[in-house]
């Protein structure tokens, strides 16, 4: 079933409820694959009093130390940011994220991926992320519960599962058919053109998190396929080539 | 404003926790008016607690003794219930009630009633709603908090009204001030980089349009600031001195 293939994220949680919380409105609109990466405080009982009966996506839960390790597999990030930040992501709303998610788990791993409960995502993190959820918000009192957020998307993609086979929606041909490189291939591409810089020296050794940081969200959001990734990393190689 | 003629009623609800959260939901999806038929506790601490700043909300509530009283002005009910029951009345999903809701609260209120957490509506409230929100659930594990009732439909509201002026869809600022390149600058980028390609002799000279082709696709599609085009400039640069 598709919507096993889709991952709700959840990056350090402060607030044991909002864990048990989110499992909670996971499970009612048919989600079931929760990641935590990094939670304060997991397994808890108030974690297990707030899932309210959805306790089975907690004791299924996947516990990660890494943001990246909490990705693998998948070949669509979407992130949830509360405003829409001076980034150069493009952002969606919750209603195309669910659209998108049903169509491209029927190919592949997604994960929705939610922030800390005050500040979010960080930067690193976004860059992680191929297109970013704005959900609509008053202006006035924008801050939602992440809980809220995860109800909110998860209940869009229920929507899109429920009218897809009226509709059709499905995405064009050459889209759905088409290879994304995974994550984990896309952190190799990041090592090598790291270390490609290093041996050219544009790079002092790993003295520049901040350029690679900006390389990164440039081909992040681009969403590379593996063969684009591949004639990136030939020209890579060829480039070190001159130093040897 | 429309959406202050949209009231949330909630009736004979047990937990004063889920009025707070209810509260916290209408104000981040930008509705005001709560109304409160027989609350077991009201006003209670923990409500206050749930809402979260949206304290306003609950020290605006209005508490009836009867169901009718809190549907006093109101021209169209729209009752929610969990599952779609025996019943001859016609049913619509949130997103239905939404558009619905925003329509006609221009002309005159609309009421939205949830009931108890339990055992939801009664027969006899259910006689008084013109329409009934089904809002679709895993069939598995369907019994949806009321809050989360709540925040479903008010989305849904918060939805209808970012669509409906379709032509005043402003782009957002921050993307509007963002410093792309220009379309001459992305060209001195590819000459910059088919040349550098030559110079390592990753390229025949320029006998490899299907490659500049797949090269181009990449970076037109990620849309590059120019702050980004002068780094990859700058990495060809280095690159270049290599050769020489």
């Amino acid at each position: 079933m598709s919507q096993d293939n889709i991952r709700v994220v959840m990056i350090n949680t402060s607030h044991p409820g909002n864990i048990g919380a989110a499992a909670r409105v996971m499970k009612n609109m048919g989600l079931t694959q929760l990641y935590l990466v990094n939670p304060k405080l997991f397994p808890n009982a108030e974690a297990t009093s707030m899932a309210s009966g959805a306790d089975d996506l907690l004791s299924r839960a996947v516990v990660c130390t890494s943001f990246e390790q909490a990705l693998e597999g998948c070949r669509l990030v979407l992130g949830t940011t509360a405003r829409e930040r001076k980034i150069q992501h493009e952002f969606i709303d919750a209603r195309e994220a669910g659209t998108l998610s049903v169509n491209e788990s029927a190919k592949h791993d997604v994960a929705l991926v939610f922030g800390r409960e005050r500040i979010g995502l960080t930067n690193d993190e976004i860059g992680l992320c191929h297109k970013l959820i704005n959900i609509p918000t008053n202006p006035d009192y924008s801050s939602l519960n992440v809980a809220s957020a995860i109800q909110i998307v998860s209940y869009e993609i229920m929507m899109a599962l429920k009218y897809r086979p009226a509709a059709e929606q499905v995405e064009p041909k050459s889209e759905s058919q088409t290879d994304y490189a995974s994550s984990e291939n896309m952190e190799r591409f990041y090592h090598h053109l790291e270390q490609t810089l290093v041996d050219i020296d544009f790079l002092r050794v790993k003295q520049s998190p901040q350029l690679m940081s900006k390389l990164r969200h440039i081909y992040n959001r681009v969403r590379l396929e593996q063969e684009e990734v591949n004639i990136l990393r030939g020209i890579l190689t060829k480039t070190q080539k001159l130093k040897k």
